[in-house]
């Protein structure tokens, strides 16, 4: 159970942040595999130019496809090297299956179940915008029916762009400090003599608290507004103070936007016409954790609660979404909140 | 003078394609170098961890500027090696200095000077989000005084993303039908006994003409439309009529969006407190071609005429641009030059 060479680094950090007992398979083998992962994934994006058939929003349904589906193998086939991975499920796949039995796993009392969404963005692959993976890493062998706040210890947003990064969340029970890394991976090279690594862009990825220089919005699900006259004021309002627009329509970009700008709000309401489509366990609760890690927020569109107050009863669960510095999600809430004058 | 390995089946099509005489170099040179740059910039940025400095926003202007300088210094390293490429210019450097002396041109009645922005998109590097090159290949050794529309026979859009792609436009005087190609580049890899190769991923990129299913908007300097009554009410009505928000902020990628969906409006306008700052020599006379050959529009945002139907006086002119499907473009024009009435 030695960490990959890719990942020493990493696990070195890990280990000397992580203070909690009993968390040793997290820094050695859990995020490693994941990492390992994401680099997977990247290698094999690099080559799928035929998700890119420019001319036809029709042609690429099937090969998008098969990006999903190898995303999701990769995925799988690297936490099948985790003995204390006792189930993992999937957006593509949303069915907490065994993927170590517990008699691997009885020399350790940690037990893991990953919640991942292989490949997020499917709409912004062909054009070759960046993209995402996102994964959450829970206590126990299902992560239905427990708080995520206390369950979901970690989480990963692999970032496949010009360059392929990632940012890991850790909030460890029995440990203080919430923890928000920036990694960036840095790829074999015979002249350099590098098999390949993970190294430590930034640890302590924050949000600035107060009023920077640039403000960002990300107004997901615009078409939203013309049905839902708070959500249409609350755009014309960024607009009127000048906050800058920078919507990809990926949640992984979008959000890693605001972490490196350490400046944003990010809103994706839910209307009567326009349903939440979120996924609580894929998508809202991982993305919370790391949110909340660099602390800012991350609350639920429609009863802006906590994303992470409450239990999942479903793998599906759905949800919108308003996130990013606490003072700018408490003035969206403010907006959004309103009774509909009109 | 021959092609590189990795752009042979590139120049092969180009040359089928390209039937006016004396335009040799144009495919088996010009062209090739800027794509071997292309992929030398997309080498560089790969590894360029340390422009992501997530957590502060000024902490990385410094780095910004060393991946810009590569950027530079890499495209003019590949166009050095075209003896018909007498001058070029960029938006690093704005003076077009003499690449090829003329005696050693003399062997080819083909002149060009390449005018590009070396690294578009240096807001959105850190984040991780695609970025790309823009370089115009111009008749003659200035691209100054002649018609863009006549003098500008080729463009290149690099993009760096999850994967390395390219959208190559042509417009060669005595040659009637204008090409617009996508091209995708794999890696070397010993595995696929692959050299590094550059392949036509579509050879026919087109904007939809008619009303498509999903209907794109791509709302630049948004906070124009803080003073600005008619944007403001333009933004409203893609809103309105339920058009879906995509909007990186890279001109490259936002443009690579719509040639690949076949459809969208990307809009930059002017106003009296947001000044022009696209650059008509490096920025929007590429873009405009390569939205010309694809079928689309491509107009100045202030005089509504066409981007390529005014002579440059010089190289530093900027403007502001409204580009898309005609359809699109003519609308958007009819509601930005309206009277404003409040």
């Amino acid at each position: 159970m030695s960490p990959s060479l890719a990942t020493a680094a990493v696990t070195k950090h890990l280990q000397s942040v992580i203070t909690a007992k009993g968390r040793d398979a997290l820094s050695t083998s859990v995020l490693p595999a994941l990492l390992d992962g994401i680099v997977a994934v990247a290698v094999a994006l690099r080559a799928a130019h035929h998700v890119a058939l420019a001319g036809g929003t029709n042609a690429f349904g099937d090969d998008q496809l098969n990006v999903d589906v190898t995303a999701e193998h990769l995925i799988r086939e690297a936490l099948a090297r985790c003995p204390t991975v006792a189930t993992a499920s999937s957006e593509e796949d949303p069915v907490e299956r065994t993927v170590s039995p517990p008699a691997t796993s009885s020399s350790s009392s940690e037990v893991y179940t990953v919640a991942f969404d292989p490949l997020d963005g499917s709409s912004i692959i062909a054009p070759n915008w960046t993209v995402g993976t996102i994964a959450g890493i829970w206590d126990g062998a299902t992560a239905l029916g427990s708080r995520p706040a206390d369950a979901q210890v970690a989480s990963v947003l692999g970032v496949y762009g010009p360059r392929t990064t990632a940012i890991v969340a850790l909030r460890v029970p029995g440990h203080q400090q919430p923890v928000c890394l920036d990694l960036g991976y840095t790829e074999p090279s015979s002249a350099n003599n590098n098999n390949g690594s993970w190294d430590i862009v930034h640890e302590n990825v924050r949000l600035s608290s107060g009023t920077p220089k640039t403000r960002y919005f990300a107004p997901a699900n615009a078409r939203a507004a013309a049905d839902d006259n708070n959500y249409r004021d609350l755009i014309l309002h960024y607009i009127t103070n000048k906050y800058t627009l920078r919507y990809s329509g990926g949640l992984v970009p979008d959000l890693v936007h605001m972490l490196v700008k350490a400046h944003g709000i990010y809103l994706s309401p839910v209307t009567a016409a326009s349903k939440a489509k979120l996924r609580r366990l894929y998508e809202l609760c991982p993305v919370a954790l790391v949110l909340e890690c660099a602390g800012g927020k991350a609350v639920d569109a429609a009863t802006f609660a906590s994303v992470l107050d409450t239990p999942l009863a479903d793998t599906d669960e759905r949800g919108g979404l308003i996130c990013g510095t606490a003072e700018e999600v408490d003035k969206a809430v403010a907006w959004l909140g309103k009774t509909e004058a009109n």
